[in-house]
């Protein structure tokens, strides 16, 4: 295979990238001077290399604990739990919250052999038992298995002396929490109600 | 700035890629196994140093010469001229062209300081002149800068002994009459011919 069929095949592996948008990308970049493409391999590789996964939140950092689970400012008697790094961005664009996170890495999908153990609820039930938690903030998406994996870690947490909420469904359902807009997200805390 | 951060705005930077995409991107590529980030790596750097211009047609190739010059079943009295080399595949996927091309690198755009020696116009001439060529279709865009650059060329072969084609405009096949521009309609109509 030529180089430039591999640089148009390795794009269009890409989320939404299709063959006809990898090849106009591959001549574009190789229209373009060297230096682009060197920057974009380097910034490929290195984001790969340094990013890992936060030791407390298992948000995405470059350091051994990630800028919000490190900022004394931060409420640590409140937990909002989301399944993925990229939904914390969308929680703090909205500016309303300032509590910590915790990354699931997921949710519930028995069908596709996903269980608790694949996801960090064990993790998630020690920091909200042996620290400060008082609130656990369940921030899965309200898809059928956000839904799911809510209910599941509020009857992991039933009874251990941490009150265990959702936020409002002010977000549509069947939604992305990652794509909802600030106002939207604040709403949906502002408007959370205690899971019993 | 952060490896995540670095990584999204050099992944902004191609076309038709926004910030939120880049993003999208980003989070995608760090979940995937190391290889995925290093083989777009390594063909990004691969295609930017391998590819480079065919020394007669400045098609985009490996080789010294492209596969279509190098081709013996190619027609050599014909010249396609092109202004771009992604243009050559659009052309190549009709299957109706066995001629050569000639990729101009542009088009005319004296507003933008592009003049006649910014693109390959004088190796066009020593092509056109010197070689087997007895037909140059030109077939730059349909566009305001293709037109002149078009015109430009014919003129510049007038009196050399080469007919000078230009590819029609029309209707698009499997296009709406109904939703064509007018000036592409007049020229359709312009450009009609007897049905026998």
């Amino acid at each position: 295979m030529s180089a430039m069929e591999e640089l148009t095949k390795e794009l269009a592996r890409l989320p939404g990238i299709g063959r006809k948008t990898a090849l106009r990308l591959t001549y574009h970049l190789i229209r373009q001077p060297a230096e682009q493409s060197t920057r974009l391999a380097e910034a490929l590789v290195n984001a790969r290399e340094r990013v890992r996964r936060c030791a407390r939140c298992y948000n995405l950092t470059e350091d051994e604990v990630c800028s919000i689970c490190s900022d004394p400012r931060r409420d640590s008697t409140i937990l909002c739990v989301v399944e993925n790094a990229s939904d914390i961005g969308a929680v703090e664009r909205s500016g309303e919250y300032r509590g910590l996170f915790h990354v699931l890495g997921g949710h519930l999908a028995p069908l596709d052999g996903i269980g608790p153990d694949d996801l960090t609820i064990g993790q998630l039930m020690s920091r909200a038992v042996g620290g400060d938690a008082r609130e656990v903030i369940l921030a899965t998406n309200p898809s059928m298995e956000g839904e799911a994996t809510a209910i599941y870690i509020q009857r992991q947490l039933a009874g251990l002396g941490v009150t265990v909420t959702r936020i409002a469904r002010g977000i549509p359902v069947g939604g992305d929490l990652e794509y909802a807009d600030g106002v939207t997200i604040a709403q949906a805390i502002a408007a959370r109600r205690e899971m019993r």
